[in-house]
Order: structure tokens, then sequence, then C-alpha cells
């Protein structure tokens, strides 16, 4: 056998805990604050969405929380997750650079996204909840959250933005197989949905949209909670599971990488990537450039601002400290609907302020190149987010080359292409277009905030 | 961590060589006949379609075929594949036999297929070919011989049977997107195809006719040959990798099978999974039970003869000596596109003949049951092809339960669902049906073959 390609783990090595960065932090993320009241709220104002574990999660700032022996097996359906060396990248770039990517697409659902949704389902399940409400985009959340439930025996219902329900069946079918319930959003079962069917009844949906009819869902039934599938606390400390594996798979190559990069929608993508790397960074060991990557037609990272906004779009949810382009901002559509919404978790929000982690924007034409690159050189299909990844990983590689020096790169691969295929054939056809936001664009969603300013 | 769900291999326990079980064989297959003549063929007769190093492996009686470097360092790609235990499964059947699963599905085209597509396109680029054209039916080889050529930049040209080639979009983009050129078959751009027009331009085509065209293409062009997916012995003996693989994780998990269990199309998921194991058993050591699944709706192995067929259906490749409905059976439109094929291997159909193996038939709604079980206790979604495994596991696991002992069950998971939901959808839906077979179907297109009796 010549070098190895792969770097595996045994089940036994999946991690036993996982990180929480906010423990490293010297500035620790701002506190949420009541939607109505505009003050800080404490963990009792969040217990009609969650469960109560999982709020302490959300607040807690000690740096290592066990991992339940009951998550621990269910991730080993497809956990430790392999890494691999991207020779056939490398040499179709002929880079002298060192280029390793994390693959999460191998979960049921085809990508990280069940590394929350077990445990979320595992938290609720053990508090006695009998039905979840949740939304989804593209369905890559929902499908993971559907797939669960279904192993804890929790309904599951899933609000999903009506222009993906009607453009992406298989995604639906998927939750559908797996036990769920889907709803197209904006629908007639919540106020939210009616509201803004009254004013639109041809409106599409969005994610903001669907995150308030779930909440509404969760909020106004006893025994169902809510769940998210990015931005929040808990959410991007369950996604660590990925880079921790990834120190391990590391240190197994003998190797660390200068650069990490990961596709950016709400943050738990980078943060699972990235963040167990950063520890070092912050405890003061090996340093590591962190880069989130969004894409330029939904720019919150490189072209928003730091202050406090809702998750949602009617304005159900707590305010939180994010970068955002303004909650009624609807971004373009482009074929990455994972990374489609507003703004950035509270963590990722204050790393970006405090210059430990960098954003780049690119734009999908781009991405959908280093995708089809990758995959004729890799094999792997990768999901639309995965190649904004990608598209950074080749312009840093190709810097390095122009600088004359060789960069160990290591990005996350966060999910197949399989239900994305009708995007690869817009591009392959020549049909893909990129969208350009303007500055009046993002001035103007802005400018209609009235939430408080950081 | 509690009992183990996966058992794992490590990347340097990839098999070094492929298992060829005509060693072991008391009564070796009987030769293919030349098409015209009639009369038995030697290698040299394969030379326009194959390279010469597939043409050995064809006839070789030797015990053990080493795999190349290079094809065991692309094997690494998604191998060693994991083995699960169905703990899942097993409870929720509240059987006492033990169930485990070979899951196939992680490979980058989502099957067992890329197993034969990384060597066929191996040897065939050792010996200078540069393009390959192939057929594709549901699209599963299609898409693992793209993915194989593009590896080794060989050009790859494939007839996909019209109605697939229309209904499943997505494989053909998959294919496109490793660069390979895709053909509706029947198409004008053979004589073959051309003909089948002439008698019916709206023809849907077949697996049949989309090998006839093929087979055209290779015979035609001296820089083209020609790769098969299934049936051939070269083909078979690349798939006991999944065999030979699953002997060590038996050994691993401290148990050996009673009953191995595979999906039957033209027999490489079946010979891949269970001819390791039989190896045992023709040489005298452990007993197994290896049970073929097929549809009821093509009924080759439980309700065909036993004599020289056709491998496509215009009459163009060498007879081979196959369990057969007839080369003119055209099985009905159930979604295990992959078992849609009028025969069987020769190797098979011997073992079969000799009662070394069992077959049996199952109707496509109990496969898409047990299909959903399967789904909701373990996660994965499979190919319907792969249901037929599962629906016959969970029979056997009933029957031991009724005699009260417990069986160890294995059964190959030969890939994932993700490009097969709409048929679930149907399933979901109530809309499945299955279709019977009438003796007259199968007497009328057993009464059309000309070819020898054995």
């Amino acid at each position: 056998m010549s070098k190895e390609r792969k770097i595996t783990l045994e089940e036994s090595e999946i991690p036993t805990h996982w990180y929480n960065i906010v423990a490293d932090m010297a500035n620790k993320p701002l506190p949420p604050l009541h939607p109505g009241t505009q003050q800080p709220i404490g963990p009792e104002a969040l217990a009609p969405l969650f469960p109560m574990e999982l709020i302490k999660q959300e607040v807690t700032t000690e740096k290592w929380v066990e991992i339940p022996d009951e998550v621990r097996n269910l991730y080993s359906i497809w956990r430790p997750t392999p890494m691999y060396r991207a020779y056939g990248l490398e040499k179709a770039l002929g880079t002298k650079s060192k280029i390793y990517y994390k693959y999460e697409g191998g979960s049921p659902a085809g990508s990280h996204k069940p590394n929350t949704a077990i445990p979320q389902a595992y938290y609720n399940s053990k508090e006695g909840v009998k039905k979840i409400a949740t939304e989804t985009g593209a369905g890559q959340w929902g499908s993971a959250l559907s797939f669960a439930c279904q192993l804890f025996g929790i309904e599951c219902e899933v609000f999903m933005v009506k222009v993906s329900y009607e453009g992406k069946p298989y995604r639906k079918i998927m939750m559908n197989t797996w036990g769920a319930t889907v709803h197209a959003s904006p629908s007639n079962l919540t106020n939210a949905g009616k509201s803004i069917l009254a004013a639109d009844p041809n409106s599409p949906g969005s994610l903001g949209i669907a995150i308030s009819e779930a909440v509404e869902v969760a909020a106004t039934n006893d025994d169902t909670k809510y769940a998210l599938g990015s931005v929040l606390n808990h959410v991007l400390m369950h996604q660590t599971i990925i880079g921790l594996e990834a120190l391990k798979q590391m240190e197994k190559a003998g190797d660390y990488p200068d650069i990490v990069v990961a596709p950016f929608g709400g943050g738990s993508n980078f943060a699972g990537i990235a963040f167990p790397f950063l520890q070092n960074k912050l405890t003061g060991g090996k340093n590591v450039r962190a880069i989130a990557v969004e894409p330029t037609s939904c720019p919150k990272l490189t072209r928003g601002v730091f202050r406090y906004d809702f998750g949602d779009t009617v304005g159900m949810t707590p305010l939180i400290p994010m970068y955002t382009l303004g909650h009624n901002f609807i971004p373009s559509p482009i074929h990455a609907g994972g990374l489609r919404y507003h703004g950035a978790g509270a963590i990722v929000s204050q790393l970006l302020k405090d210059g430990i982690i960098e954003a780049n924007a690119i734009n999908q034409i781009e991405c959908f190149e280093a995708g089809i690159l990758f995959s004729r050189t890799e094999a792997i299909i990768p999901a639309p987010e995965a190649t904004h990844a990608i598209a950074e990983v080749i312009r840093q590689a190709k810097q390095a080359d122009a600088e004359g020096v060789s960069k160990t790169i290591l990005f996350n691969l966060c999910g197949h292409g399989h239900f994305d295929l009708g995007s690869y054939e817009q591009f392959l056809s020549g049909k893909l277009v990129d969208f350009e936001v303007s500055q009046e664009e993002i001035d103007q969603s802005l400018a209609q905030l009235t939430t408080p300013t950081i």
C-alpha cells in the first residue's frame, strides 16, 4: 500500500466529552435579551422551548461536557468519521501544500447535522418530551432531527421552507421515511404562518418564517419542545465532536493544520471543526488560522453589523448578539440553502469581533467549479454548502504556492450532494448565475432594525 | 460504551487478494459459447471487448488473484466498509437471532459497484484503453464506472435505459459530474439502437438493449472496450472483497453466520458477500446457508430454466450457461432496477443447480415494508435492491423464533436509497403495487429460445 489516504479512528476513540469554547474565551459572548423587555434573560425564560439539560449546556462555562453513553453509542452508527489526505486534489492543483478533509457526509442523513440532532433528541426524551417542532430550509437539519427523533420514539414536526418543500421532494420523503410530519411553511397551522399568508398568499417562505412557526408550536403546546440546528451555543458545542476527532487524526498523521476552513451558515459547521483547534490557540498553544466561508449573496460576517437581532423573521426568539444583515434580509436563491441565514451565532460573532477567527465570502460559481474539481479528483460529490470550503482551500493553497510556502490546510466536508444534483446540472449546463448584494440593500435591511446596538 | 454496534477494520486490513470460487467448485461452470457457431470460445474471442488481464481473470482457475496496490489504494477511499450488528432491528422484531449487515452504501457512488468498476478501469488503463462503453439501468453501475474512469483519465460512455434516463435524472447528472457522457437507450448512435427504434420509436428501453448498444460501440471502435457490472466471473470475483472483509469482521465479533443473504440481479452482489463463506463450506469447513433473493416479478432463479442464453437482447454477446427467463423477457417496472435482468451469471447458476446455494423470490411491497422498518430502527435508508435481502432476513429470523432456535444471519446492505426516495413515497402513500408473473408469460418467453439446452 502506498501513502495512506484515509486516517481512521476506532469506535472506542469517539470523544467522551464535547468542548465548550466559552471556557477559554477572554471576552465571553454577551447574554441573550428578552424580545419584549430587551433585558438579559435567565435560563428559565428558555424553559418553554428547550429541556433543562440543553438550557444548562446553553449557558454553561464548564470547559468539557460529558457525552452520555447512549449518545456515544448512537454516534457510533457513523462515527468516528474518516479524515482524508486530499492527494488527488493536491495533484490537480500542483500545490506544495497539504490538504486534509474531515468527511461528515457518511451519516444516515448525509451531513454533520445528526451530531447535534442525536443529543437534542436524547435530552428531550430523558425529560419526557413527546414531540419536537423544528424548521428546515434545504432539509439537512429536518432530516437529521427526524432520524434522531425516530430513534427515541419522539414525534417530529418539521416546517420546511415552501420553495424547498416544492423543489426538494426527496428531502421531504426522507423525513417521512423516518416518520416525521412535514409542512410547507408558511402554513395555516400557526398564527405566524397565517399572518405571513394574509400579507402574501404566494409567499415562498424563508428560514426565519419557518423558525417563527416551529417556535410558536413549541411555545403553545405543553408536551412539545423546539430544536434548532445551528446558531445556539449548545448546538455548536455538540458539533465539536468533529474537530475533537480531527485533532486525534491529525496527531495520527503526524501533522497539524496552519489553516482550518469551513462553510458558514449559522456557525455549527464551522465551530464543529474549528473550535477544538482554537482551544490550543486560546490557551497559549499552537496557532491556527480559522476561516469561515460564507456566500457573497448572504455576507453577514464580511458586510453585516455586530448588534442584537432576532433569530427569526417574526421576532419571537430572544435577541442574540450577532453579526447580522437584519432579520428581514432575504438572501438570493443560491443552491447552498444551509448558508442562507441572516445572522451568526453569539460565540462565533464574538470570536470574529475579537479577531480570533477570519471570514471570507465566495460566489457560487467559483464554489461549483471547486466542487466539480473535487468530485473528479477525490470522488465524493460535495453538498453546495461544502463547496464553499473547498473554494477557499483552493484559494489558500494557490496563495501559499505564490508565496513559495507549504501550508497544512484542513477543511470540513460537511455533507454529500446527492440531493443537490439539480444544482450541479445547472452548473454543468452553464445556467448557474451569481448574485450580487448591493450596499443599499444591506443598508435598507439594517435600517429597519430597532434592536439594541452593542 | 455499551455493546459495540459497528465492527470496523483498519485500512491495512483491506484484503490483498480476491477469492475465485471456481477453484473450489467440484463442477466447474460450463464454458461460454460463440453466439454464431455455438461452439466454446477461447479467451481471444473476448479480446475486442475486454483488456487481456480481465479476460485472464474471467477464465482463471487459480484460487487467489492478487489485488494491485493501486486498486487497493483507491479502494481505501471508502474501504474497509463497516459491518454492523443490527441491534435496533433485532429489538423491533423481538427475535432471538443475531443479525449482522455489511454496509456498501458508503462508497462515492452509493453502492457496491465501485468494487469492480475500479479494477476494471485500472486494467483497461494499464493496456492503454482510451474509452469504455457500458450500459446502466437505474444508474448504480453507470455512476460507479463513471467515477472509476474519471480517476484513471478514461473516457466513459454510458447507455442508460431510456425510462430510467427520463425518470432518474439525478443518477444521470451524477455520471456527468464525474465526466461521463450519457445517452438514453435505445439511441440512434448504434445499429442495435436504430433497429429497436425502427420497430418501436417509443421503446422505453431495457438493460438487454442497452448492453447491445454498448457492446456494439466497443466492438466497432479500436480504442474502446466494454465493461459489465455483474454476471461475468471476473466481476463476481472483484466483489468478493465484501465477504473477505466480512469474514475478518465476523471473527472480530466472535461469531460466524448460519445464513448469508443478498439481493440477486446478475449475481455480483450475492457472490460478493457469500462466496468467501462458501469457500469454507466447499472445502470441508463450516457450513452456511447462502440465500439469493430475487423479485417475484423477475424470478429466473426460482422459476427459470438452466440453459445457454444471451446476455443481451439483440444477441450479440457470447452464450452463457445460466438460469434464465429468456433474453426477451421484459420484467415488470419494479423499483429495484438492479434486479430486473433476465439471467444469472454462470458460476452462481452452477452453484444453484448443484444445490450449494438457495434462492427465494419476494414481492416488492413486503420488501418496502422491510426497508421502512430497517430505516426506522437502523437509520440507513436502503436501496430498493437491498430491501430484498432485509425482507428475507426478517423471514428467516421469524422462522428461527417459531422453531425456538437462534440463528446468526449476515446480509449485504449493498447501497443506500438516496436516489430511490420516489419509490418510498409511492409506498408511504399506498400507491405501490406488486406484479405477478404468470406461468404462460414465462413459458412464452422461454419458447422463443433457440439457444442450446444443457
